[in-house]
């Protein structure tokens, strides 16, 4: 295994060989977690914290059981009803946690930035759940394991992007990974709702759908991120859905055999037509979720190994 | 032990035999529970979601513990804050839920019927913790405990159910057991809080409370449930006290021997009279809770016997 | 070991050698939770459920961590959302988790004497993590073994404790603690803030902060406590630093040894200069979030072994 990070903030700071690393390692814990004794003991001993200053259910629930299932103790910080209010800083906070010597700190963020800047204050990993507009390499993470298993492969295909990019770090991650591996990108949207400067991955751009969906081996649909949207223009849902929504027709413009994504969860008939989210031959919706947990199972037992290494600590090393 | 059941939705769908099953197994995990080193593995290595659309401490803490001494890894998702907000549909978070491979779901629900829809998407056991007016079978099963342990038998007693019955999925579940169990059941209330057709459960209908109660063996009081009185009648508390909360004087029309339940968490002064409800000798509503961990443990083995004997794997299965 | 106590309710009911024998338990706890695997079987099979009636993210994660390395089944109630709303009681609630067998409750409320309250009701172990404006015993015990580590010694010492002595239990709880021990105890604040009958404790009372700091070796700010200071005076944020916020000037004026103590979450600005509480030459404040958890662990640990010894039980029975 090849994976030298001590955190996992962003997709940026991999190297490709490290994505592989992290995805063939996933392999084989979605064969873990089908069976139905599930536990590892690869994090026994070892202390989780979940620190989400965004609610998340889906996420927070994805790294709670990952973790529970390689033996971690997990515990989840309730951010939003907690000393923050009080007037704690986010530094305090962090470095309140750091006493308790945990090992490994998921945090998710509104902010861009604040969890690297958190990252820098703590003696353990730290694993990324999103921060703001800026990366949630994990979402990217399990996106490409689901492309290589559904594909065969993780290079050289094309894929579509489509809806708000701008507000999106699910895209933005993904736009990174996928470059890094050498795919196609095409990033699919309104014009108001696409960031500058996306020519720097080496991305096309296009505002009419069915053009941009044409020879797709992937799309890849976004969540309209309402709640960031701030000031700025919204769509009404029907004229958005007229445009940019999935649906049949719009898809047949992809190849006959592209497969169908969302990160979840899904506005059905806004961004995407229900019938399309729930067929079991083009969506693989649920498979993301199911490779969701795999993925953050690898990417803790990763940090986990470097930890133990840097600390030069045993693992059969026990107390009292 | 005779359990076939894939799914623990109702009393309705269980035979005498498998009730019986049930509390056969709980028996002995009273014992255990009984004791300070708690533990068991029965449900090592397997997860337990609870989802409760519906806050209760109580019955969720319940099967919390339940799961925690049976080994298993137990997440509680906080479905109020969750995705549900988002506009994600109840199939939809069943689905993501189902994609992480959990074991066993335990569901509270406000709507009538909504958790045996929930287990026809899934590939896991479900219980149902609660859902609308419809079904609450571990409150049935842990009072069908309760009584036995106390009575030496649940058949052929006379069990008067008092209150709100109209609203209550608990009456309801008791009634089923009960009937099955071929005991006498009276229900006791204001014409206004009686369901119509309860006649086919072969139940007695009183609202005079002292002609009700006369040679009971159990008398089962309810929680009024204003909460689900949408716009009907709502009786005022000292008058409905009056007619029908259970103090001294109305519970020596019972039987000497007769004992006292209640759900809980009890209106003290409403339904009951908090000296009756402390009274040792005849209120067993501390026993009902102590019974309700067992039961559930109980109720989560025999479902993970049967999940385990379906996927045909093996308990001592291991990995990595 | 010498620690006979049923429950740990306040320092008031602790003899020095109990606390003396908390403090040593702690030390050989830090040690193991620097390590990577944290994990002792210490209460293997035991259930802790921490109940906090008000919030508290610190205490409760510092609680939480505590047992699950010690191996409990931790089960958290959030009882501002729990059946208290429904209007059921104080001893309700407790004989209702009473009940369900746990061998270890840990209380915060927000009424002084609410946690010896409920001690009396139930049969498991008790710890006071925090009862209105009286106890908080785990606080001052971590704050002693901060100072122990820090200064090689818990007597003899001349502590300063700094701000809103009349409303804090953090106050009350050290004062007791540092007097058993035989140290010379200052209380600095304004008269508003400073609670009748102190005298008993032998403590000197100071308004001037630059007196009373003089040859301090521990100064112990406290935090502002504004949701307790029901309708009496509240001095503006700005005044009361100007007068009591600890910045370089007015810790000129104690030992150059002496050392900062917080209990957390701090008001950077109001009771404390950030600049002072970043120093770590001066300020041991992470220090005593680190004391938090090992004092926790030791306090459960001994709690847990007189239950076992109380119970006739052995460690290693087991079940099924």
């Amino acid at each position: 295994m090849t994976f030298r990070a001590r955190h996992l903030l962003g997709i940026e700071h991999l190297a490709p060989e490290e994505i592989r690393s992290v995805l063939d390692l996933a392999d084989r814990y979605v064969d873990l977690n089908r069976r139905t004794v599930k536990q590892s003991d690869a994090l026994a001993g070892m202390t989780q914290i979940n620190m989400f200053f965004e609610n998340s259910t889906r996420t927070q629930a994805s790294f709670e059981l990952a973790g529970k299932r390689l033996g971690a103790d997990v515990m989840n910080m309730a951010v939003a009803q907690s000393s923050v209010k009080k007037g704690e800083t986010l530094i305090d906070t962090a470095l309140t946690l750091n006493a308790m010597h945990p090992d490994l700190l998921v945090v998710r963020h509104p902010n861009s930035g604040a969890v690297n800047l958190l990252a820098s204050k703590v003696n353990c990993a730290v694993l990324n759940a999103g921060d703001g507009k800026h990366e949630h390499p994990t979402q990217a993470l399990l996106d490409a394991l689901t492309i290589r298993r559904e594909k065969g492969r993780i290079q050289r295909l094309t894929v579509a992007i489509c809806g708000d990019i701008a507000h999106s770090r699910v895209a933005r991650s993904n736009l990174i990974l996928l470059g890094k591996m050498e795919n196609r990108i095409r990033l699919i949207g309104p014009p108001t709702l696409m960031p500058s400067g996306v020519a720097e991955f080496g991305a096309e751009v296009y505002d009419d759908m069915r053009e941009g969906l044409k020879g797709a081996d992937v799309v890849m649909m976004l969540r309209l991120q309402k709640e960031r949207m701030d000031g700025g223009f919204i769509p009404s849902e029907r004229e958005y859905y007229h445009r940019y929504g999935l649906d049949a027709e719009k898809l047949a413009h992809a190849r006959p055999d592209a497969i169908v994504m969302h990160p979840g969860p899904m506005n059905r008939g806004v961004e995407i037509d229900g019938e399309i989210a729930d067929d079991i031959n083009r969506s693989v919706i649920q498979e993301q979720v199911e490779m969701g947990v795999a993925v953050r199972m690898a990417c803790m037992d990763l940090l986990a190994r470097n930890l133990r290494a840097e600390r030069g600590a045993k693992a059969a090393e026990t107390y009292v």
